[in-house]
């Protein structure tokens, strides 16, 4: 399930619900505090970033048990998140999920790359890409051929993981591959946190981003050759004004 | 702001309040529809579909007049949808959106996307591209090139707007540009009316999904060359057993 961006008030009703109805509640331990005044008088299991495949486990151990439970992530549990994570497994252990075997449900969220363009503006407004620029489980070079292959075609590109601790240069080689299509002046939104404590956003261009401040929370958003600023927004048009002007 | 897909619990609180706190509410007819037991006792002005530009000038003058106005979109609003149309007209009349000027905030909601995939399994959880199949703005010759670097990235990828009633032929031709790449057995989910009233859902393929039964409200999403379905479910694998096996 997913928790949205990290507001309370960004949790939709069903997400609420379901983590009201769990028994157990399992997650990365940042996701949980998030949600910390909802867990109340629920068995809790936090555990570090890079432990998916034990999370997907301990979540499908518990309900095998007969617990309800709820594994959570922030934004979109099917976006870069545990949803896939838990099919991965639930096949590698060929469990039954049809009526009568192991009823699994996946609540979307507010995905991060929403909550990200709401604060910007609306800069994913026309087609757009995801990319996310962790190699830790995709090769580079595929990684590097799709923002090729984006930024030929236009689309609005969303860089989620641009950059973290041990991995600091992808974000500038990304942004380097996407200005050779497109003008090194194209607006970039970059959003740390958003619609959760914390938050910052700047909009600087292709040329500037790398220097921008950023960690595994900042999701970058690349405008494509239509996108424009107009007073502190990022916009990428629909075309409705030159196609129709304004009456 | 974004009412999410359409059932009332898949709001968000923040969307919630403020359609609460709003004097005026504007939107298409159908979308309204979907939130009608929040609208009692406000100014609603509902309208046709293709009135985009109508309706966000509308919006703007209630707010110029000192309203607190909802300007309201099904799923999220920087999706295919009204915010970057109010950010357009806005400029387009040099409105003072700074403050002190006309407070615009996007309220963000679950989109349709995720909506789909959270029925269908774990299709998004991957590099992902979304085309919106509509030429009444975009030339055909643009969405087919954007269509086929797509899959030449092997990007899992949302259909939006697969088919209207004057408009039918496009599908067709979308998933032959994708199947040129790719494998015509990819699974291809298709949901209709995805988290309202009304709901289907199917998994088909890219030789297939012409075929299935599609509207306006219903979106598709095409596997990448990883994605499998197992009993029921349409996944895009993150990769984690791949890399790590299970322990």
């Amino acid at each position: 399930m997913g928790l949205g961006p990290g507001r309370l008030d960004c949790l939709t009703g069903q997400a609420r619900q379901a983590l009201e109805e769990a028994q157990a509640v399992v997650g990365y331990r940042t996701y949980l505090e998030l949600a910390a005044p909802l867990l109340e008088g629920k068995q809790v299991v936090a555990s570090a970033m890079t432990r998916e495949l034990d999370r997907a486990g301990l979540a499908l151990d518990l309900a095998l048990e007969g617990q309800k439970v709820a594994l959570v992530s922030s934004g979109d549990p099917g976006i870069y998140a545990m949803a896939a994570v838990v099919f991965e497994l639930a096949r590698s252990r060929r469990l039954d999920l049809r009526s009568g075997g192991l009823a699994l449900e996946v609540v979307p969220g507010v995905p991060a790359l929403a909550a990200a363009a709401s604060l910007l503006g609306a800069p994913l407004s026309h087609d757009f890409a995801c990319v996310s620029l962790s190699d830790r489980l995709t090769p580079w070079e595929l990684i590097e051929k799709r923002l090729s292959l984006a930024a030929e075609a236009d689309f609005v590109i969303a860089l989620y993981n641009p950059k973290s601790k041990g991995r600091a240069w992808q974000l500038g080689r990304a942004c380097d591959i996407i200005a050779g299509q497109r003008s090194p002046r194209t607006p970039v939104g970059v959003v740390r946190k958003a619609l959760r404590q914390g938050q910052s956003l700047e909009i600087t261009d292709l040329a500037g981003a790398p220097q921008a401040d950023i960690d595994m929370q900042t999701l970058l958003i690349v405008g494509n050759s239509q996108s424009f600023t107009y007073q502190g927004r990022l916009v990428t048009p629909r075309g409705y004004i030159d196609k129709y002007g304004e009456k």
